[in-house]
């Protein structure tokens, strides 16, 4: 497992109301309610795990959107996967390693690819197995998992559900302020799909106040 | 989670070596030596759980070839899996069964049937996930997995690889021993996944036996 972008910023776990099975977004993060300088420092951040699941490569990348509404990095990654290993001690080293992650930037969502065509049966089979280990990941520690379409991850990036993924590569790195482009474009994927995840949730959430 | 068979004949865990990460079966079952009604009381048996993964329904089944060559299954059942319920719980609840039957039920091995055809590729991915979990389950656990086609499998039970899941019930049933046939048939379909991995062991080692 690779990781980058430092610790930085660490902090202790969130309180259990915020690790809730039940999204509460549209209390925590009103977009009308941030908008407010007055009370913006005063609101909770959101930290997100983005997983891009692969059967060589999967990524990771903790995204955090702090009170002033800024995104940092916290860690991002790749978990490589050695050929010829079997397939149970891969999926082993996932669930581990996933695990650590989360104990470790203690993330309060953890974001996935919905992923369900453009592929043929045998690698939607390989795939599926990968991402149900990672699902389970966050399961077990209590986390719920969010899913988006890669049309919605690269549309929340890139503004076009096309780009290809240098494309997201670039704008993760321009949109975290990072030095570097994260790699491998697992790890930058992964990012996306966290940032992907906070607008979303953002977007929800301010729609959710105007409707009250 | 249902089960049956009782847990008549429930023992220890078997010793370290036999859990060992490398098959050994060549040595511990070969035909040869088993066709030795001298020697044959005093070899191993062999235990096996096999499991028949889906999204809605996951069959598993513990069978045992005992030292005189009988299949006893010791239990059987199948997790059920709720609709409605988010995904990652259902994977949650599958990997916490599963854990728990092979620490009672204490198998050598799990064998899991390999699909990767006559579905499509949404299926396969929410197979797949089931499967990953399945394959972790027996991974953490310290035990290998061992996959089987449709075809080896119909074939090991019935005789006729293009078998349906009713024949493959009576089958398992009479092969058994039991006085009814295990319901659902996701239940009888991983008894015969085990059965499947013990004709196959076998014959594995009859001709390593052979070729010695």
């Amino acid at each position: 497992m690779r990781d980058v972008c430092g610790e930085a910023g660490l902090r202790a776990a969130p309180p259990a109301s915020r690790r809730a099975k039940n999204f509460e977004y549209s209390r925590m993060f009103s977009g009308l309610e941030r908008s407010d300088p007055k009370i913006s420092s005063t609101l909770s951040s959101m930290r997100v795990l983005g997983i891009d699941c692969g059967s060589e490569y999967t990524g990771f990348g903790v995204v955090e959107e702090t009170a002033d509404r800024k995104l940092v990095c916290r860690v991002n990654g790749a978990i490589k996967l050695k050929s010829g290993t079997p397939m149970a001690a891969k999926l082993e080293k996932i669930f581990a390693d996933l695990t650590a992650i989360i104990a470790k930037y203690q993330p309060e969502i953890v974001a996935i690819e919905d992923v369900f065509y453009a592929i043929n049966v045998k690698s939607a089979l390989k795939l599926g197995q990968v991402r149900g280990v990672a699902m389970l990941a966050a399961a077990s520690s209590g986390l719920q998992v969010a899913e988006y379409s890669p049309l919605s991850i690269k549309s929340a990036v890139v503004g076009y559900g096309r780009a290809d993924k240098h494309q997201v590569q670039q704008m993760v790195t321009r949109l975290l302020g990072l030095a570097s482009p994260p790699q491998p474009t697992d790890a930058s994927d992964a990012l996306a799909i966290a940032i992907c995840h906070i607008h979303t949730a953002a977007t929800t959430n301010r729609y959710a106040a105007v409707s009250r």
